[in-house]
């Protein structure tokens, strides 16, 4: 980083002061010397009486501006509307990238939300309406409707005074999109193709067509998988008529691509990693339920021991390494699922390669029980002068393995065929029903050669 | 996805048939009406036959346009030039931008190295060795070396005759680095920022200064930060001396960010989902290590539960809850371990915060294994008529699973400190130990409360 960055504390401070002393054109001057980035990350570590002096001292466009890139959760930022004039709140609104005004406001008070776009102007504010009824994390919600559309018969010197002419509210200029009557979307080009030809040649006879295009109800995941696989800046989104309606922004996506890998991760850890509460009465409330859930399956565990404690009260030997075989076959089940949910996220299942996934599981968790399983047999039959029981302890750990993998397989898949989303299963759904699995198979061996053990 | 996604199976079918039939010119024509990526995806589905074939249809230029596209991994994409004409893989090596062509050269044999280089021009050829030794995932190993740089002494008007120039072979025309003597980096500017002023306007009067930039060696998941919070298209990389000697862009940063997920993922659930060999046997072997270390590591249990192998003898209700609470405290341990990782991840972690972070699993592990560790007394309790028993389980819950939130928070902390990076801590290994830790406890704590419980 160059040093302009290893003074932003620093700056803060400055800037902190120069609202507590009220010193409005200084402040102006420091403020929006800064990245809208850097002036966002100060904003939000504002009081409310700095907030105040602040919206005074910033025109509605610079805060529009500044709230593009505010990166808290839409849910606070809300409220800092609430502390705004009315007709200001509304202009700092138009100002900003529809996309991000109306992921805030999709948390207004309906009628806050009334009042504010009473001060937007009509046919924004309709946008801004519509855009709200756009499900949660389809490309309609990511979408932006700020884009550079010219028509297949301009040249390109008209072109490029469309361009230089939105240039100041488009979010992107860099692709320019071709539409036909009534906004149907025909062709695409880049600013790069308009610069690199002669300004009398026809955009019909440059533009790229078929256009690679999103629907408006598309999964952002799946925006975000064509956006990385074409390296594209931009993806235009239509409606169910092939109409043009907005355009989806590389970083945008890359806000998709964090949230997607976030949730994978929180899924599987079965913990919401992104949104900790700080207070540990609200992370416990949180994680109670499922912990509670997990030990009442657990139960099950003991009702298999208890069944066979008359074996362990003969024998108190038994027992000794219940807990490894338990553990082994847990962390092997939780790897398996790993495997087997990331697979089924990047949607690369189709049936066959899914059911071949599912063998290799249980070869790899055969292998690597009959490895460790032997190892398992020499340790404990050494130690406990008793070969029989590290065959039986081996063997019983070596079926764990392999059941547990069976299981970190299949009920990703068996989730993800009723149509729910695999990644949320976590390892410890997977630990605690291969728990399960193991004690069964154990005492089940046990059970069988019981005859020569004792 | 309009239809031109639907058929992509028949017009690889189509396209083969061409290589097949010999059909030089409707291949051509067939193939290169396909994006580029949409080309890499057939062509890594063609057999030897027809990638020699493509090679004789195609230039240099279109294979190594092309080859910019391709998603497999470097080592496999090497083979490649091994099949084409010396001269002729020089050349495709050539048209490739830098950084990809480095990716994939990272992996030749020197001698070919030598061969390939010795036909891209002098130059080039430089560059490519210079960029091969940068150390991988830093910002040279991901930077590109086709940038716009002008001086800030033009204008408007001759910047946009440099970047006309360079917008065919630059990798991203949209940001202008503005360069003094000897390359030092002096400003930056937008395309958008030369459309939107006059052709007279003064390069020195517009440009934004100081510029963001990313020295050569900083690590890629620091520089996809910058990219992420800024929203930026690009970032320039500059040398010791403040040199401007790259730029990475935007696309090249997606891959990071999908990189440094999978591998955060990966290390949580302790087996690499990105790369999981199709052959049994590998992944058995890649999983091996781990599972015999953490097998061993297991074997603490056992000794426990075998120095209290006479209390089992006399009471064996004591073993039937024993699996239950390793399970619950193993899964609290790892949620703990998620939050405490992607905590040390993302580098907010500042001691004192991360000493609050601890603190509150703690805490948040106590409320959890109290809530738990009711339900359970009672549950053990009334089934097993021992509402001894039941306290001492309940209590021995609420210690292992505050122990267990103790260790998912410590033991990546601790690796961290020590430089290694905490990501790479699995679920398996907390879950492992945690096992070790509630045997104690529990054991300690039946030990404890002994003479009242027979």
């Amino acid at each position: 980083m160059v040093e302009t960055n290893m003074t932003t504390h620093d700056r803060e401070i400055e800037i902190k002061a120069l609202l507590t002393k009220q010193k409005a054109t200084a402040f102006r001057e420091a403020y929006l010397d800064l990245h809208v980035y850097e002036q966002a990350q100060i904003f939000v570590d504002l009081d409310k009486t700095q907030r105040a002096r602040l919206y005074r001292y910033l025109t509605p466009e610079e805060v529009g501006d500044m709230f593009n890139a505010i990166e808290e959760e839409p849910q606070d930022v809300v409220g800092y509307f609430k502390e705004m004039p009315l007709k200001y709140a509304g202009e700092v609104i138009y100002e900003m990238y529809t996309d991000n005004a109306v992921d805030i406001l999709a948390y207004a008070d309906p009628q806050d939300l009334n009042e504010y776009l009473h001060h937007v102007p009509q046919e924004a504010a309709n946008e801004i309406r519509e855009m709200l009824h756009y499900e949660d994390k389809t490309a309609g919600a990511i979408m932006s409707t700020e884009y550079v559309a010219i028509t297949a018969n301009q040249t390109v010197r008209s072109a490029l005074q469309v361009v230089k002419k939105e240039a100041l509210d488009a979010e992107t200029i860099y692709y320019i999109y071709v539409i036909e009557d009534e906004n149907k979307l025909q062709g695409v080009l880049t600013l790069r193709d308009l610069l690199t030809n002669d300004d009398d040649v026809l955009i019909s006879d440059l533009m790229n067509t078929p256009v690679m295009s999103v629907r408006v109800d598309e999964d952002q995941a799946e925006v975000a998988q064509t956006i990385r696989d074409y390296n594209f800046l931009a993806l235009p989104v239509t409606d169910f008529d092939d109409t043009l309606i907005g355009i989806i922004n590389v970083d945008d996506i890359i806000d998709v691509i964090d949230e997607e890998s976030a949730e994978d991760y929180s899924g599987f850890a079965g913990v919401d990693v992104e949104n900790t509460p700080a207070n540990p009465f609200r992370a416990a409330w949180s994680r109670l339920p499922w912990s509670l859930g997990l030990l009442i399956l657990g139960l099950a565990t003991a009702v298999v021991i208890e069944h066979y404690q008359a074996l362990i009260q003969d024998d108190s030997t038994l027992i000794i390494f219940i807990a490894m075989i338990m553990g082994a076959a847990g962390n092997a089940g939780t790897q398996s699922l790993a495997v087997a949910a990331r697979r089924l996220t990047n949607k690369e299942d189709e049936s066959e390669s899914f059911g071949k996934l599912i063998l290799a599981e249980v070869w790899a968790g055969l292998l690597v029980g009959l490895a460790s399983g032997l190892v398992f047999a020499l340790i404990a039959g050494w130690w406990q002068h008793n070969y029989l029981l590290g065959l039986v302890l081996g063997l019983a750990l070596m079926l764990s393995i392999a059941t547990a993998n069976l299981l970190g397989c299949l009920v990703p898949w068996g989730l993800d065929r009723i149509g729910i989303d695999s990644s949320v299963v976590p390892g410890a759904l997977i630990a605690t029903v291969s728990d399960v699995s193991s004690v069964i198979l154990y005492f089940g061996l046990v059970q069988v050669f019981l005859r020569w053990m004792v």
